[in-house]
C-alpha cells in the first residue's frame, strides 16, 4: 500500500509548496524571542533592532598627551608672538584618554609647547576640539547598532556593549527532536561490550542529524531508540512534538518502519506528504503533530542526509528567520554523462577537481546506503526532474561538502586503486594540512582516460603490456602521443589470489577457478588487475566464461578481500596488503610495478611538489607502506619515464 | 622611548617572520591531542587518522522483501520451465534488512515468485548475491575514514560511528587568555547600577576578542580587568601564560599602559616585536612568556580587531593544525582613489555593493576608534606597504565581514543622511531577512555622483534649486542628461537649528551665528543641508567666514545633534528627528522634500521592489517614521519624477 502511495509521490517542488503552505496556514513563522546576555549572542539572530543607549565615547577626552586649553584664549598666538597661558588655570596637563576638564575644548600636544615657569608658551592658535576625541565620535546615542534578523558577529557584540546594551532579544534556537527507530538498532556504545552481531545495526544516523542541526545553529535533542511498534512510535512522536519545534523520526533500517511512521503521524495529526519524487530520499514522510512539523526521514544514510537538507533545513531557516542556508556553491563542468529519470529530482554526489583552469565534477557512487561516498564526495549536484540526464561538459552548480579552498588544494588522483593511496592521503594532510589527496578508483585505464580528458592531476597505473612485458610506458605512449608525460614509481607490489584463512576450499591456483564449487570475484574492466588476470587466463587457456563469478566485479582490492572474507566469493585477484589487512591467505601470482602518471605540465605545481616530497622524503610514510606488507619501495619516487 | 621603537617598527611581513621563526625554534607547533567521544567532535580537527573498525554493513542482509535462496539451486529455472524450491529449506522468507540465513546467497523479490503449496515457483536463475546488501558495501573494515588534520563534519561522525569508532583523538582546542587592562576600564555590567561617568570606560574589546576566538573554534578565557600597574600586569600575564596556549593583553584606553605591557613581557620573557608598520594596529607588541606567545593588542577597537586577525589568527591556526583561516574573499573594484603611506600595510574598511554586474568596494571611515565603521563595513582591503595608494577602478581582494549572499542582496543607498534610513534598514531586514539596506552618508551630491559612477542602486537626495525653488529634479536632469531616472518621495522633513535644551545661549536664528560666543557645527560640502544653509546665509547676506565653526563639519544629522548636546558646538542645522532623539531645542527653518533617486533600469530588480514595498505598504515602518517627529509622510512612496 505504501508502495502505491510512493508511486504517486509529490515532486520536490510540490512537496515544499504543500509543506510551506501548511506552515503559513498554521501561522508557523519565525520562533519567538528570548532575552540573552549580549556576551552570549555570537551567531544568534537579533529579534529586535538594537539601538545605542549611550554614545561612545560618552565624554570628550584628550586624544594626545598635552595641555587642555580653551580655544578662544589662543587666538592671538603666533610664531612671532608666542602666547603665555597660565598653567593650572588657562592650561591643564592631560594624558591621552583623560576626560577634558570642564570648560576646556582643545588640546595642544606636549611637543608643541614650551614650559616657562608657571606658564606654557604656544606659537599658534588652536581650532575648536583640536586633539579631542569627542562624544559620539564612534557611536551616537539612539543610533541603530544592528537591525532585527541580523546574525550577530563578534564586532557587533563589541558595539552593543560599547553602547550600553547588556542584554538583547534574540530569536530562540530551533529545537530539533530526533527519534531513531528500529528493533534491531543498537546504540553505538554497545560495541564497547561486544562486537556487533547480526541482526544488530549500529545507530549512527541520529549522530549525523545532530551534527547537521548544530551546523544550522539548532538545538538537537536526541531521544532514545524506539522499537518498531506503533504505540511506542506514537508515544515518542507525541512527546517529541511537545518538547521541540521540529521532529525528525528516522526509520532506521528496520523493516516496515515507514508504515508505522505514516500511521502514527496520521493518527496524531496530519500527513502532508508521503513520498517525494526525489532520489535518494523517496520514502520521506512529512506531517504535522501538535502544530509542529514532523519529518519521517528514510533510513539509508544518504537518503537521510538529502531529505534533511531538502526539507528540514528550510524549515529551520524559517524558524530562525534566516535565509535558507545552503553549502557553498561553485560552478563546475561534469566530466561524463549522467543518466537520470524524468520526473525525479536526483541528487548526485560528485568529486570536484580543479585541474588546470577547469573545475570538474565527476559523479561517484549513487547508492543511498553508501555513506562513505558522501564522506569522500566534494559536493552534490541536482539533476532536475525535467531532465533525463546531463551530457559530459554540461555546466552544473555544485553544493560543496568541503570548503572551496580545500578543494582548490586537492590533488586529484584518478586511476588504479592501491592501499598505499589511503596512507598517502593521510601523510599529505598530516604534513600539509592545507592540501588533500582525493583518489577515485576507476582502474588504470580509466585513470589514463581521466588524465586525457583533463580531469585529474595524476593517475595510479599498473598496466602490463603483454607483448613487450613492459609496464605502463607502452600505454602512455599510445594514449598520449602528443603530450609530455612523466611516470614516477610508487611501489612494486605482490598480486595474488586471496583465499579464506586455512583455505577451506583447498584452492591452489588459477586452475581451481574452473571448479563448480569455487566462486570468483573479479575487478572491473579496465583495471590493471583484470588485465593481469586475463593475461594469466590466456596463458593457461582458461576461458572467462568457464569461471563462475567472472562477470561480478568490484572496484577496489579491499572490496575483493572483503568479498572473500565474508563468503561472497571464494577467491579473487588482489594485492597482498588487502589479504593481510583482512587476515586472508594469499597465493602470490606476480610482482608488478605501480607508477603514478603525471602530465608534464603539472610537475611544477605546488600540489605535485608536495605529493612527491611525501613520496620521496617522508620516512614515516615509507615505513607505513612497508608495514602494510607485500610492497617493495626501492624505487619509490624515482622517475622511470619522461617523454 | 616607546615612540622611538615604534618608528623602527617591523613590517608586517617581518613581524610575522620573527614570530613564526621563534615559534619554530621553540617547537611550538600543533597542540597535542585529546580523546573525545565521536558524537562531540563536530568541527574538531582529527589528530590521527581514523580507520574503520568494522565493516558496514557487517553482515549480508536482504535488500528486498522476498525469498532467500542458494543461487546454485536456481540454474535450471526458466520462463518455460519454472522451478520449485521447497519453502523452509531451499527458500526462506526474508524482509528487507534481515540478515541472510547461513548458506543462502541471493534474494528473489516477492513479486517474482509464485507460492505453490510448500514451495515457491521461480522463472529464472538468480545471480550470486542478487538483492543482497553485502558486507562492506559501504565501509570495509580497516579502510581510512578520515585522515589526520581533517575537520570533522556531521557526515564524518556518522561514518565513524557506523564503522565502530566511538572515541577518537582530536587536536586540543587552543586556549586563549584575554586580559583587559586599564585603571578607568569598567565591566559593562556596571552600567546596570548607574550610567557611566567620566573617566569610566566600558570594557568591550574583550567581548569582541572572545567572539573572534570562538569563530576560530578556540576556547577563550576572559580574565578580570587589571589596573594600570606594572606588578599587577606582570602577575596577570604570568598566571595567564600558565593556563592558556596564547595570551592576549588589551591595552585598553588607559594611559601609558603599553609601556607596562612592554616592560612586563620583557621582564617575564622576551619581546619579539614592538610595533608593526601597519595601520591601524601600529602599537602591537608580541612576545613570549613561559613558552606561550603573548600579544599586546592596542586599545582602539579597530586596531584590536586588525591585530587579532593579523597575528593571533595565524598562530591559532598553527596550534590547531589548520589552514590560516580568513574570511570569505571576493574581488571588487574600488570606487575612488585611496591614498596610503609607503612602508605601511594599511587595512581599509569598505562597503561592497553589487551594482549591475560590478562588485564595487567603497572605502569608509578610517579611524582606529570607529568600531561602528567596522560593524557597518562589508569587508576589509589591504593596501600593501609598497603602495602609495590605489586609484579608482583598481581591482582589490576584499576579506568579507558578512557573507557573500548577504552582500549580493544588499540595496546600496549612498547619499544624504536621514534618520528614517535606519528604520528602513530595519524594516527590510525584519520582513525580508535575506535582504539588507546599506546606507553610506556622503551628502545628496555625493549620492548622485555615486549613482553616476555605478556604485549605488539608489541615493537619498534633498537638493533645492535656488533659482526654480524646485527639489531634486533640476539636479537629476543636469547630472543624468542621457539616463532615465526616477524620483520616489520618502518624506518631507523639518530642517532647523538645533540648540541646547533651555537655550542657554539664547539663540533665535541665523543672525546669532555671527556672535563671538556662538560656535557652529556644519555639515560636509555637497550635503543638501549645507546647500540649504548657504542659501539662507546668502539671503541674509551673512558671509561664511564670519561664522565660527563653519569649517568644522560632520557627516550626519545625529553627529550634529550630538555635537550640540555635548557642547562641541552651540548650534547646527539638522532635521527635527535628530533634535528629538537627543532632547534638544529646535528652531524650524524649512520643510524640505527628501526623495530617493533610482536609475530606471534598477526599478524592476527584486531588491528595489522590496525597498518600495516597505516604503509604500509597511504600516509599521510608516508609523515608526512618524513617531520620530518632524516628518510628513503624505507622499511616501509616490513617484514624483520619471524621465
Amino acid at each position: 500500500m505504501v508502495k502505491q502511495v510512493f508511486l504517486e509521490s509529490a515532486t520536490l517542488e510540490k512537496a515544499l509548496e504543500i509543506l510551506f503552505g501548511r506552515l503559513d496556514e498554521l501561522g508557523l513563522q519565525a520562533l519567538s524571542a528570548e532575552t540573552v546576555r549580549v556576551i552570549d549572542t555570537l551567531g544568534r539572530v537579533a529579534a529586535a533592532p538594537v539601538f545605542a543607549k549611550y554614545s561612545s565615547p560618552f565624554y570628550h577626552s584628550a586624544a594626545m598627551d598635552g595641555y587642555a586649553v580653551r580655544f578662544a584664549d589662543t587666538f592671538s598666538a603666533a610664531e612671532t608672538a608666542p602666547l603665555l597661558l597660565k598653567n593650572g588655570s588657562e592650561a591643564l596637563y592631560v594624558d591621552t584618554g583623560d576626560p577634558m576638564p570642564e570648560g576646556f575644548n582643545a588640546v595642544i600636544m606636549i611637543e608643541d609647547v614650551n614650559l616657562a615657569g608657571g606658564h606654557i608658551e604656544i606659537y599658534q592658535p588652536v581650532t575648536p576640539y583640536q586633539n579631542v576625541r569627542t562624544i559620539g565620535e564612534d557611536i551616537v546615542a539612539t543610533e541603530l547598532i544592528i537591525p532585527e534578523n541580523h546574525i550577530i558577529r563578534a564586532i557587533d557584540i563589541g558595539a552593543m556593549l560599547a553602547s550600553g546594551n547588556l542584554e538583547i532579544r534574540v530569536r530562540k534556537k530551533t529545537k530539533l527532536a530526533i527519534i531513531p527507530t528500529g528493533t534491531e538498532i543498537i546504540e553505538p556504545e554497545k560495541v564497547k561490550e561486544h562486537p556487533p552481531v547480526p541482526p544488530e545495526i549500529i545507530e549512527y544516523n541520529s549522530a549525523m542529524l545532530q551534527g547537521l542541526a548544530l551546523d544550522l545553529n539548532m538545538e538537537p535533542i536526541r531521544l532514545p531508540i524506539v522499537k518498531d511498534d506503533l504505540e511506542a512510535i506514537r508515544k515518542a512522536l507525541y512527546d517529541a512534538s511537545l518538547l521541540s519545534d521540529i521532529v525528525v523520526i528516522n526509520a532506521g533500517a528496520g523493516r516496515g518502519s515507514e508504515d508505522f511512521t505514516l500511521e502514527a503521524i496520521r493518527s496524531l495529526g496530519e500527513v502532508l506528504v508521503n513520498g517525494a519524487a526525489i532520489k535518494p530520499g523517496k520514502p520521506v514522510i512529512i506531517g504535522i503533530i501538535n502544530n509542529k512539523p514532523v519529518f519521517g526521514i528514510p533510513g539509508y544514510p544518504v537518503s537521510a542526509y538529502i531529505t534533511f537538507q531538502l526539507f528540514v533545513r528550510p524549515v529551520a531557516s524559517r524558524f530562525s528567520a534566516l535565509t535558507a542556508k545552503a553549502g557553498e556553491l561553485i560552478q563546475a563542468v561534469i566530466s561524463r554523462q549522467i543518466a537520470s529519470s524524468l520526473g525525479i529530482d536526483e541528487f548526485i554526489r560528485v568529486k570536484v577537481g580543479v585541474v588546470g583552469d577547469k573545475q570538474i565534477a565527476t559523479p561517484v557512487g549513487r547508492g543511498a546506503g553508501l555513506l562513505m561516498s558522501l564522506v569522500r564526495a566534494d559536493g552534490i549536484i541536482k539533476i532536475p526532474a525535467n531532465s533525463e540526464g546531463l551530457s559530459a561538459g554540461h555546466k552544473v552548480t555544485v553544493e560543496l561538502l568541503r570548503n572551496k579552498e580545500e578543494i582548490k588544494n586537492t590533488i586529484v588522483c584518478i586511476g588504479s586503486h592501491d592501499n598505499t593511496l589511503d596512507l598517502l592521503a593521510n601523510s599529505i594532510k598530516k604534513n600539509y594540512p592545507d592540501y588533500s589527496l582525493s583518489s577515485a578508483h576507476v582502474g588504470s585505464m580509466g585513470g589514463l582516460m581521466a588524465l586525457k580528458r583533463g580531469e585529474a592531476h595524476c593517475a595510479g597505473t599498473h598496466l602490463l603490456d603483454e607483448y613487450s612485458g613492459e609496464y605502463n610506458v607502452p600505454f602512455i605512449k599510445q594514449f598520449f602521443p602528443d603530450r609530455k608525460m612523466v611516470l614516477v614509481n610508487l611501489v612494486y607490489r605482490q598480486q595474488g589470489l586471496l583465499i579464506k584463512k586455512d583455505n577451506p576450499k583447498n584452492i591452489s591456483g588459477f586452475e581451481d577457478l574452473l571448479r563448480d564449487d569455487v566462486l570468483f570475484i573479479n575487478r572491473q574492466p579496465g583495471s590493471g588487475t583484470r588485465l593481469l588476470l586475463d593475461k594469466y587466463l590466456k596463458e593457461k587457456s582458461i576461458s572467462p566464461s568457464m569461471i563462475k563469478g567472472y562477470e561480478k566485479d568490484e572496484y577496489t582490492h579491499m572490496a575483493v578481500a572483503s568479498a572473500v572474507l565474508t563468503g561472497l566469493a571464494d577467491t579473487g585477484l588482489a594485492i597482498y596488503s588487502s589479504a593481510k589487512a583482512l587476515d586472508l591467505n594469499f597465493i602470490p601470482v606476480a610482482s608488478e610495478r605501480y607508477d603514478i602518471a603525471v602530465p608534464y605540465e603539472f610537475m611544477e605545481t605546488e600540489m605535485l611538489h608536495i605529493l612527491f616530497k611525501i613520496i620521496r622524503e617522508d620516512d614515516e610514510f615509507r615505513s607505513m607502506v612497508q608495514s602494510l606488507g607485500g610492497y617493495d619501495t626501492s624505487d619509490m619516487g624515482k622517475v622511470l619515464f619522461e617523454g
